[in-house]
């Protein structure tokens, strides 16, 4: 899969994407994300991205013409143009899974105020947020999005981890997990997790798993997906 | 304010928070975020900070006596300790405007499978996610929560810009926003931006935000907040 990452300052993303799981990944081929400065794109002497609102208020907003012709070059027939803003819809994990069977992924940051209604209305496929709540720059949204997508390809976590059984996979949080010592402090581990008892650990799990998501996010249980 | 983020991978939040407005921030002295190790406080020989499961399943769950220790050296009598996790409640714009009132924010950030309960249960104040997705890494959304909280405290934005008006600080979604050129391959500006006409361009962008709202993200319109 390749993921080119647009945004005003590319090294937010590369630095954070070079280390650890997503840097291995990255190193072994499994997955491909080029960081693209979108003020490359600018043509005007001063390789301007960003201008006044028309109508008045705060701050800059993006120009039309870098992301027009930045996207442009960079757009394949398979790809997927994304702009990550703060009105976009929700991304989840079922967003996540969709990205990760494509080919061919652009993210489009924002910076600023904002980005200029035309790249919405006629450049992109979709806006998407990573939540309610705003970021000084969609960077830093690409990011999340980049390693949520990456860890779901096939061998990107390794044979010792698996995506399955994640929160958010099953439609419920994950249930409780305890390692050793067997005692913390006067605080035991369970004991139905230290008898070996294959059956009774999953039922376990699973009853502290529901009564946990139902403490902390009753939300889920009420939009559980058809299964 | 001041920002402690205890993860494995340091590097990550660090190189993501270097640049761009947040990185002037830190300069300038407004925040003050510091970046550590959890595997400094790790005391056995080979400095371990996972373990396998209780109960048998896939995956490393990181233990409890390093990140006891970390928090209880870092933490000062008004410090609010975060566990950055899938399974906590969802970070929000009110979030991060509460967070954005304390002196001393401590955020841990997980790893691997997940983390050892009697952590969460004995050591942390709360359970914080970014949304409903997996990450393979806390510090990813550490970097989401320093960058959401940092962009509100007073100076770090400057005077050209504001916060108020964002997305997901009014309860709904921005308005469209539009820059020069007036004309982009035969797209125009609304004629409404172009007058100069305070209240009817007020009025549009209200009406705008609305419809826009309406359509991408109903669900806020439902959950208004008490104003």
């Amino acid at each position: 899969m390749r993921i080119d990452i647009l945004s005003l300052f590319p090294a937010i993303a590369q630095a954070a994407l070079a280390e650890s799981i997503l840097g291995k990944a990255q190193q072994r081929g499994l997955i491909e994300v080029r960081h693209r400065n979108i003020r490359d794109w600018a043509t005007d002497k001063h390789r301007t991205t960003d201008d006044a609102p028309y109508g008045g208020g705060q701050g800059m907003v993006m120009k039309c013409e870098p992301m027009f012709a930045a996207v442009e070059e960079l757009r394949t027939p398979a790809a997927r143009v994304v702009l990550l803003s703060p009105g976009g819809h929700v991304f989840s994990q079922r967003v996540a899974e969709e990205y990760a069977a494509l080919d061919h992924l652009i993210l489009l940051c924002g910076h600023y105020e904002g980005v200029d209604q035309r790249v919405i209305d006629h450049l992109i496929d979709e806006e998407l947020s990573i939540g309610d709540y705003v970021l000084t720059n969609g960077a830093i949204a690409a990011v999340v999005v980049v390693d949520a997508v990456a860890r779901l390809l096939p061998g990107v976590l390794g044979d010792a981890n698996s995506a399955a059984d994640d929160s958010h996979s099953t439609g419920v949080l994950e249930h409780p997990q305890y390692t050793r010592p067997v005692e913390f402090r006067g605080w035991r581990v369970p004991e139905v997790l230290l008898g070996g008892h294959h059956a009774e650990t999953a039922k376990w799990r699973r009853a502290e798993a529901l009564a946990k998501t139902q403490r902390v996010r009753p939300d889920l249980l009420n939009q559980q997906p058809e299964q």
